[in-house]
């Protein structure tokens, strides 16, 4: 492709030369002629000048210095569109392979993919132009939809409600029993997890999350959300539309997440609090109260990130008011 | 059943229509009508009026209001109860799927369920009436208990020893090497983990869990112990009876955990120090010291609860104090 | 074996009957006769007394009261060497069982054993003496080097490049999408995830651990790194050699950490920061800017564990204020 064309991809301004080919892209630090790059988080500016890719995404002209590139509102989303067109998505086979376990009772459609060992239930529906990889397991009464894409080893229990485009990466569980247990003259007694999980269009969940299944009623996943690795969220949780949850973050039973809400990693949140649309719950954090939204909320209990650093910044008045009460005490 | 014999089951008095007819049960903020639902958390008490289901269980018959309803003295109880009568355990089929691999040196029990892709190898033994589920792998020498239910794709490593009734759901891996290094002139050599694991009678455990072996002697599980999804037991920690751990919480290496003890979510717990019976540990606490037990610890480092919010108190303190000081200076 | 012979081996000198014959390894708290224990933490030094062991591994002479002993430098290292004699490493029968599936582009190669359920996708290159676990993926064009270890269950997605001995124990997932997405007029636009993963030789990875492939470029897990369960590598982070990472610990996004680095538990790091050589950074730790290393790092934001205590110090500082602080309003 050549600049120009990209250019007219990304909605973006060609600076240099607009016949220049472009082959694929690679990372600014090393970077390889004949690809683009960008320039996303200012921290990468210091390898601009000697990168040796032959051209750069960038937001405004001055970073370009003397590169060929090209102006975007967004050069990480650029980048986005770029590898899509150079590194399209496999079109998997539509083979149903032999050595799989399919009920009779199970429905699969048009243009499904299934790999060597994947166990799918009876009841269990797989929507047209699905992808299943190998050993997973499809539980009873799961409803999936079209497009979806379960890796290797995935486990669904049974009675799940899944949109469409869901991709689902190797070793997560989905609908296992919620953590139930009720102590009846000291014996832990195991309430049973009779809900279900829904899961909405565009999610994608990463490597061994888990989700529990509700006790009653549902676990809830909003459409787009994105999970990545080992993230756990309880029975019960619902959680709203296009919410990033990082790493390692963990979510606990009945708590319910609005819109548009970002957990950065190893977050936690308490049983039965709400959190309001547009939250961001920065790292480590732990919510332990209903929060109202549209902020950013930090610390331990979480809080408004400004009272959290008001707290940071007492202690540096404590070393203030040390050496005044030393004065007045000297005299 | 009606009201009258469910209250029979669960050791309740019926307060309005003894003969109502329950069907089933559903969850007080999204009440259906015909069911039974339950007041526990007084946070729900709001949804109580608006709710369509037919009956509650409630603690105080005031709370019932104008509602039928049972009053018992755990309504949570009284719920698992009533689930547990609605919604039975499946008996699983007790056949063994052709497709399995299982060594002519172990030994499977009466009535026990191998779902398909499952490998059991030479001297493992499996319990009557155990249903274990596809794609598990149970290594060489491990005896299970009977009327186990093990879920799909968990890994159990060698020479474990299981109680009766154990639950391990999908993903879980128990008895791999415990993370056991030792620096020799710049090289991490391994100390080979030729320990086992005991896991007790009527221990749960969540989805991708991890129990380390020990590297010599024991890690132990005692009887009747919950665990949650993501939970890390290091090698040789010992963990006595009816302990409740929850998601992502991490205990390191030979630490010892009494009876009856409560973990928070994403606390975890250093080596080698011992925490002593009905400890409570709140989330994210990082326990770092030997705790006498019979307490709730919070914090990292964790201690008695009073002294964290002793803590907490300082920093309200110190804005008094920088006031008074104010006024001092000022004259 | 005798005595003496094990003091040969490990490099140490006898203390008491050089001929004193030893059959085995076990815990000083639970010391069986006929073995030999070792005296590593101090903390356990209150078990010496009353051990049944026959022999102990100490460091200094007088730790050894009455026993008979061998004195070394490290007595955890004299143990390790002692279990790999008595608990050499079982070889794999070098078989492939005939319901794995191997693709007729993969190169499998010498001595090679390959457990039931396994899949082995087009490309990938399997080194001699290898040993693959039942229901493991491996996907294309993987090139695994010798005498690998790859426990059950375990997914290794496609185009990654691993080294000689490296072990991956069950459930690990390697080489699943980085977590890239970027905002599009409220629309999550999925990065696509097209770098790779580099594992260096001698690599030792947990239960359940995931390491994701990097968006451009490679994700690189430096020689000799030993990862514990349920460690979360993000993608195009870079670790140096000999790194220890204990279980549940999460490194963000692009983060670059030097040689023979530990990190102790649920430690976490935020993307895009450089900690230098020989950092240790302690517990529940969040390294949130770059850190020049040789030396100790704690709390969050993780600073050099001097100024963390400073820090705790300013807490009692405070109550001591308070004192004289009234003193002064007294008059």
């Amino acid at each position: 492709m050549s600049l120009s064309e990209i250019a007219l991809l990304v909605k973006g301004d060609v600076s240099g030369d607009p016949d220049l080919k472009i082959s694929g892209v690679s990372e600014i630090q090393n970077g390889k002629p004949g690809t683009i790059t960008f320039l996303g988080n200012p921290l990468y500016g210091k390898y601009l000048d000697n990168t040796a890719a032959s051209a750069v995404f960038v937001s405004k002209k001055t970073d370009l210095k003397d590169h060929d590139g090209i102006i975007v509102t967004d050069p990480q989303l650029a980048m986005a569109k770029t590898l899509s067109v150079f590194y399209p998505d496999k079109k998997p086979p539509g083979i149903i392979h032999p050595n799989t376990f399919i009920h009779h009772h199970a429905k699969v459609g048009v243009d499904v993919t299934i790999d060597p060992g994947t166990v799918i239930e009876s009841g269990a529906i797989i929507g047209d132009g699905s992808w299943i990889g190998p050993n997973v397991f499809i539980g009873a009464n799961i409803s999936m939809g079209t497009n979806c894409k379960i890796y290797a080893n995935t486990v669904l229990y049974h009675d799940i409600v899944m949109g469409d485009k869901v991709i689902i990466h190797a070793g997560a569980v989905i609908g296992s029993d919620g953590y139930g247990f009720v102590n009846d003259s000291n014996r832990q007694v195991k309430i049973p997890q009779v809900g279900s999980v829904l899961i909405g269009d565009n999610v994608e969940i990463g490597s061994n999350s888990t989700i529990d299944r509700a006790t009653i009623g549902n676990t809830i996943i909003g459409d787009m959300c994105k999970l990545d690795n080992l993230v756990h969220i309880a029975h019960n949780v619902k959680i709203g539309r296009g919410c990033l949850i990082t790493a390692q973050v963990g979510i606990a039973g009945s708590a319910e997440v609005g819109d548009f809400c970002t957990f950065a990693g190893q977050a936690g949140v308490v049983p039965h609090v709400r959190i309001g649309d547009n939250s961001i719950i920065t790292g480590k954090s732990g919510v332990t109260k209903s929060l109202s939204g549209n902020e950013i909320y930090g610390g331990f209990p979480a809080r408004p990130i400004k009272e959290q650093h008001k707290k940071d910044a007492i202690l540096i008045e404590v070393s203030r008011m040390r050496k005044q009460l030393d004065q007045l005490i000297k005299g």
